[in-house]
């Protein structure tokens, strides 16, 4: 049976995953970012290094392997296989990435943006499942977001599609009001600087602290104001909603739906729905193995 | 060799064309929707006598039309065939026009959005020729559009995507700034009530005055700044602009291109070729014939 190997790049750690032929992740492994990250050559071959351990760890051999799926936080032109930019991790400017890992390691090699990654994962085999069009975004240290649209990822014309964390809201970008670092200085100023992370305010919120409720009252009524503008312009039946700060859901749901319902026109406010997404850490794993098997389409 | 019409109805005129099985329109006929407005029964009267009429006069048969399509100026469900509201004509709420009008005719019928047509036209057989992802907007009474993403019309799950007309902008949406009736308004104050038409203005601008000038500058900056909230959530390579008062496309381009650069990021912004539309008065005829060779898709 053929395997695919599906690996996550983040500034902190890469994942990787051993999908079967089913699309069930049966081995995993990981490997820190952070020592590799001043030179691109080190990072490139800790990478092959860590690759060719899981393959022979597992008793495999490199043919037993049918192709490497890699999602990067960046700038990625899949078609070409060439990693445009990585803002979080520098030295990563212009990198014919798929041909240098291919000619290193004899195996097909296929690159997306990690988000684009999460999106594929998530409408495949996860909570959005069987729908034709839908946006998913990502919560976390940046605010990304991916659009499938007439059943078939749309990247858009260089590949920035779907990055609502850019998109203006009022005189900020949404990442500027809901990106991690911005939610753990509100937290700081809100608590005194007694908490800094989501976590506390997620469980002060489930107290009924009032000061919590409101945070996520306020973060809520900021992506809801953004996926309006969605909303007016493509009618979209379904958002999912994933990355770390999903975690609070339960109390994001109501604000973002209430925002959305304020902002945008009555239809497509009543007919898009808001989810959590399912998959979790894995969607970036299993992605890449969804990429692997459609190709660039 | 089988026949196809197309018919583009509209607030004042319903124009009709006989298609050839090259797409070409070969014969046109017109009706003035205006006496028959006030009567749902009568207009489809009107409409179906207008057909018949339109196939003997020209010495065809019944068997000799393979299918009819219709754009009508409203919210359409192209795929059970059922009009559901048109603005700007009467008692036209949840009309099943396509199983109503198949029955009378006995022949297949295909309706969809009027600005959806023009954008199938136009990104088949006009200025979008080729290109996989675009937007079509239309400037007249109105201000609509239709999206072609991923290699297909992209009409959203309740058939209103595209409709930027609709989208915020500042306080209003961007049909209050930019649709004929305010238009003709601006125009009525600058001119001091001497002029109430966009001809007048474009004749004045070709002279060279300011205010005219300026006024374009203005409509211009609003639909640049529409398209920019477009740009960044799309990433789109190519926006068509049709309808009426892009007749005045060399005074809307530049001041287009800069409010554009202005509020889009730099990426999707210089990668947005706007163009004018190139099939003019025919694109609605046009789209109604691609319509019935594509169906519902």
């Amino acid at each position: 049976m053929p395997y695919t190997i599906g690996v996550d790049v983040g500034g902190t750690n890469i994942k990787l995953g051993l999908i079967n032929g089913k699309g069930q992740i049966i081995a995993r492994s990981r490997l820190s970012t952070q020592q590799y990250l001043k030179s691109r050559v080190e990072l490139t071959r800790a990478i092959v290094e860590c690759i060719l351990g899981f393959i022979t760890d597992r008793k495999l051999f490199k043919k037993d392997i049918q192709a490497i799926g890699f999602g990067f936080p960046g700038l990625i032109d899949p078609r070409s296989g060439v990693i445009k930019s990585l803002p979080n991790i520098p030295n990563w400017k212009n990198v014919s990435f798929k041909n240098d890992l291919q000619k290193k390691l004899k195996i097909p090699v296929f690159i997306d943006n990690d988000v684009n990654l999460i999106t594929l994962a998530e409408w495949q085999l996860g909570a959005g499942k069987g729908c034709n069009n839908l946006l998913c975004i990502t919560l976390g240290t940046g605010v990304g977001g991916g659009l499938i649209i007439n059943n078939a990822l749309y990247r858009g014309e260089c590949f920035t599609a779907g990055e609502v964390g850019h998109m203006p809201l009022k005189d900020k970008t949404l990442e500027r009001y809901v990106g991690n670092s911005h939610l753990f200085k509100r937290i700081r100023h809100i608590s005194n600087n007694k908490y800094d992370r989501t976590q506390d305010m997620y469980r002060l919120a489930k107290e009924g602290n009032k000061k919590a409720l409101e945070f996520w009252n306020e973060t809520g009524t900021y992506i809801g104001m953004m996926l309006a503008q969605v909303a007016n312009l493509l009618n979209l039946p379904l958002v999912v909603i994933g990355g770390g700060v999903s975690n609070n859901f339960r109390f994001l749901k109501k604000p973002i739906q209430a925002a959305l319902r304020q902002y945008a026109l009555d239809i497509p406010a009543r007919h898009m729905k808001i989810v959590r997404a399912k998959l979790g850490d894995d969607a970036g794993i299993l992605g890449a193995y969804i990429l692997t098997q459609r190709g660039f389409h």
